[in-house]
């Protein structure tokens, strides 16, 4: 319940608002404008993103993930249907039931290393189609990057898409954080976006003060987005505001930058651990989080001075994010802070 | 789909946002900041908030209108229970049924003149109380201001009050626009507040970007709200923008100052119209809406020039509504294209 | 909380079991079988019933009449969409608000005399279609016969199909008592059938046990049904006695008997009421119901001795309702009870 | 899609009434009585399950299964709370993600050794209670006797029982095969239901036709139930013939006599079973069923004239069940034929 002094290494949403995003919030600030959605920046907000996603479907603007991850599995799941992600998956972990309570689905979920699925893991999810008694996955849903800071290449995506095409299932990508994978590998937002019936692609962890978009690709029927989006209570009366974090976003590819820089920052710090002993990377670093195990209490101590989670309190596994303005001189002093805690005796 | 160039009578929402909330927004994107209300704005603006409404109960920022409204009935009904309300009440209307979709809950709507229940408005749908095949009503909603524009007196609601806790009927107040009832009737949001059980406490239509809150007085159980704003996917992860909208308003009582000057903006508006023959005020003027039924040939000239709502086709009616930056200029132009317009043979 | 003594007008579900379903019912109690419907008496129940309708899509089994409403509606629903219906409709008022629940949907009531919709009480509720902020209608909604006693006949049903056909709306038949319909209008179940997309079809109140079928026609898409069924715990175990009782009462057109004689009670009940002064019927009497007005005081009299339910209090309105085991003896017995009561002063 | 010649090993529910059931149904088909449980058949067959359980709380009988879980679960779960159970318990396994559907709750599973919950077990889904991200757990659900067949001692029911009102959990307890369970334990029902908040009683697989009841005892408010019951579509409205069912049931025992006989025979199974070689038991036998591994092609040649379940496809593990009316003989013939094949090479 403190604000916090020094660099926060906890959430790449501890962070505040990328100062392009806040000047075009306040040059947003200017007459009237239609609510809703009717107003020009929503335009060319969405009708931006439908390019960067080449997206055939529409794109809509909601206040945060979790609105954006209820609204794109509801656009892909039959009434009757399940979703099957992994056990690490946000929506499972992090969203209080969301998708349980709102959408009346069931997530089946998967142990998955690294967390990422493939198809083999999938196909173990999809035993007792066609008997009643069982719950009828339709959806699957992945996250890009994932939970635990890592990148399905485009090669895995393909793989999974095309199981699902064969399968009779669909594709969902929470991407909270795509930025972060497209960086990493090197890619456009399309070419992540091709393997994806629908996707949500995040604004907040990338800079902007709160805005998630959900892309619907050329596949899926997007006809009830719309409602959806309302009935989830996720349509902003004010929409410009939303907007026009987007459009700072794309201008001069901000959110790759804002990625590029944060995933740099990630790495700058995996790097400095390797030569710390006492201090093992759990996870491939790809994105911008750190996933590390060290001696219960050097965690202990350098939370007196640092904030950030401890993600498997048994495992003794931390979990270390940087942001967009996460600096190489709050990086160097962390790493300060870790070897001179490592230093000490366990 | 365009932006207005002249001042918009459409809706409060089409304004954009109080300087002072924005230079508040400006200010509270210095640093990183805990996560999903865990920062100091939040603990300010909430503790700031429980005070102005002599709240026994928590307060919870959400992100809109129909958030707010389904997090508050979400607390006060049971698994199994409904709602009585008005039929022209916002979340029977405007909401595109997001209170049965969530809640799962039915609206046992009362048709009820210029908007407002009474006891006896209320006790029409009490039939089948104990019966298992009817609806059960456990909840009645009122707003205030009403979506007419009109507001009930103290009187009023604490007639409704005594009603409802003499049946084992819990009040909620849908207040997106309460700052002009307490204006109009010259009260504390304190004295609204102690006649319901949970209500909504608007921001965006009084000069936020965009920020409701939820305010559980103190007969409600509020235990789990915190866990049901986060199913209904309005938990915001960079709440000190949200909170910092709310510091401003209640700053110097920014709030009473953007409702009271709006309230008087839709007044000068009525006053101007009591001269234009064939422009009759359907509703009273109670807060920042005049209603007025006018010829459907000038309605339709009207909308050429300015940006309004036809709220009853058949009926001929327009609600034009006013704002805190609605300037006495703004009005008197408006005024002075009815009166030409009115001045037409229809 | 008695049982009744003399035959009871309350509701064609006081009624016990027809003697042939109970023989049904006792045959199929010979060694195993296949739980939840891999049974032979479930083939050929729902191949007969198939046949019957002239159904293109499949036939699905349920407990009761509110499972069959909302497996009905859910399969024509999409995820967002409301149901247009007559306020007086049963998934309206008598089933607690199980729609809302179950399925999340709005239902937008009409005010119908005599119960039944018409194509221009439809389109009263189509306004704000294609407008987020509205309940998006999906599905009409219609009884037949309705919950007034009266009857749609069939040039009346192709109106509000074709109607439905050319609005983008799904119709939806609660056939709770379609068999008094058929019977009325002299028509076959398939007559009825082609003007729904999906409807349900009672066998509980022509007398059966307890059992409703849902018979998707070729329109409707229902290769959810199964998994719906399950998931709204209207899958039977042991069902080969669900389906044993309809095939009783398919045999030898067994429902059309029962309706024929239901009916048949009703309009002699009808008939002597018209030779007994102060007893209005209000609606016509077109199935196995009659509703009457008269005296309050007369009503309290005559409910000392027999059971049934005053339909609205205020009115002074009653509910007589036969089956297919009443006897004209008793509806004699009833009219000079009547009579008897109502020769006396009010 | 085909009757048994044979009788049937694979379900307790492919079997049919029991002669004392049915002959109880046949008598309540007698006169008139009120509908949805307003008879003295609904009213002397609550009493007594009442006086049998030691309830404080109401008894409400429902369709099936499901209906009973899903209403026992829904009285005890707060709005937005979770239900911890063992990964295999019929609500995660056989239920089509009905609790998720009709409550929108989150099952938290837990992996438990013979399908059997622990304190400790139960221990390890307690993580994040009190952080809105995740899902809180509200209700412990376990499963009397388990799906594997298994049965928890009083003693083990207690700990559970304890633990959770020490951690502000309620228990619910599937009862399915309860019966089974009391004979096993040789302990009253009453004993057993001393240690849930709510429970369900199965009559469907003890030789009913198809009722369950749900059981409240003291200490859970079901005020709402009734109302719950009827959202649920589980209100039945000829239920006098459901209340029959359990009337034949209780009396003289009858429920103790059928679980007695039919744990018996699943003993015999068990006990012949052990000198066939090449067939494992798997689970401790302590109800009507036996789970058993032997070699897949032994499977496939006895089901080509037997009638079970294949449990666990890659673990070559059967699931054989027997219930109140197979007989000695047929467990013999079974036998003879595992033998038999398990004497052909594999």
């Amino acid at each position: 319940m403190t604000t916090v002094q020094r660099k926060s290494f906890g959430s790449d949403n501890h962070t505040g608002v990328h100062p392009a995003v806040m000047e075009a919030i306040i040059e947003a600030n200017v007459g009237d404008a239609v609510a809703y959605g009717g107003d020009l920046w929503t335009e060319r907000a969405t009708e931006s993103l439908k390019r960067l996603f080449g997206a055939q479907g529409e794109v809509y603007l909601v206040f945060n993930g979790s609105g954006a991850n209820v609204l794109g599995l509801g656009l892909l799941l039959g009434r009757h249907e399940a979703v099957i992600c992994a056990e690490s998956a946000h929506i499972n972990t992090d969203e209080c039931g969301a998708s349980e309570k709102i959408l009346g689905t069931k997530l089946l979920t998967v142990a998955a290393p690294d967390g990422k699925l493939t198809p083999e893991l999938i196909e173990t999810r999809l035993a007792g189609r066609g008997d009643e008694h069982f719950a009828q996955p339709g959806v699957v849903a992945i996250t890009q990057s994932t939970e635990y800071g890592t990148c399905y290449s485009l090669a895995e995506l393909a793989k999974i898409h095309d199981f699902c095409q064969a399968n009779d299932l669909r594709v969902f990508i929470d991407g909270a954080r795509l930025a972060n994978a497209a960086v990493t590998l090197g890619c456009s937002l399309a070419e992540l976006a091709a393997q994806a019936d629908v996707l949500s692609f995040g604004g907040t962890k990338n800079g902007a003060m709160g805005v998630e978009a959900v892309v619907v690709m050329g596949k899926a029927d997007g006809a009830n987005a719309r409602y959806l989006r309302k009935q989830h209570m996720q349509l902003s009366s004010k929409m410009r505001f939303l907007a026009a974090q987007f459009l700072a976003l794309i201008e001069d590819d901000l959110w790759r930058q804002n990625a590029t820089h944060a995933n740099a920052m990630a790495s700058r710090l995996a790097d400095g651990l390797a030569a710390i002993p006492g201090v093992d990377i759990v996870y491939p670093v790809e994105a911008d989080a750190v996933f590390a195990r060290l001696d219960a209490k050097h965690i202990a101590e350098l939370q007196r001075e640092w904030l950030f989670h401890v993600w498997d309190e048994p495992g003794s596994i931390v979990r270390w994010m940087t942001s967009f303005n996460t600096q190489a001189a709050d990086v160097d002093a962390f790493l300060a802070s870790i070897a001179a805690v490592a230093e000490t005796r366990s």
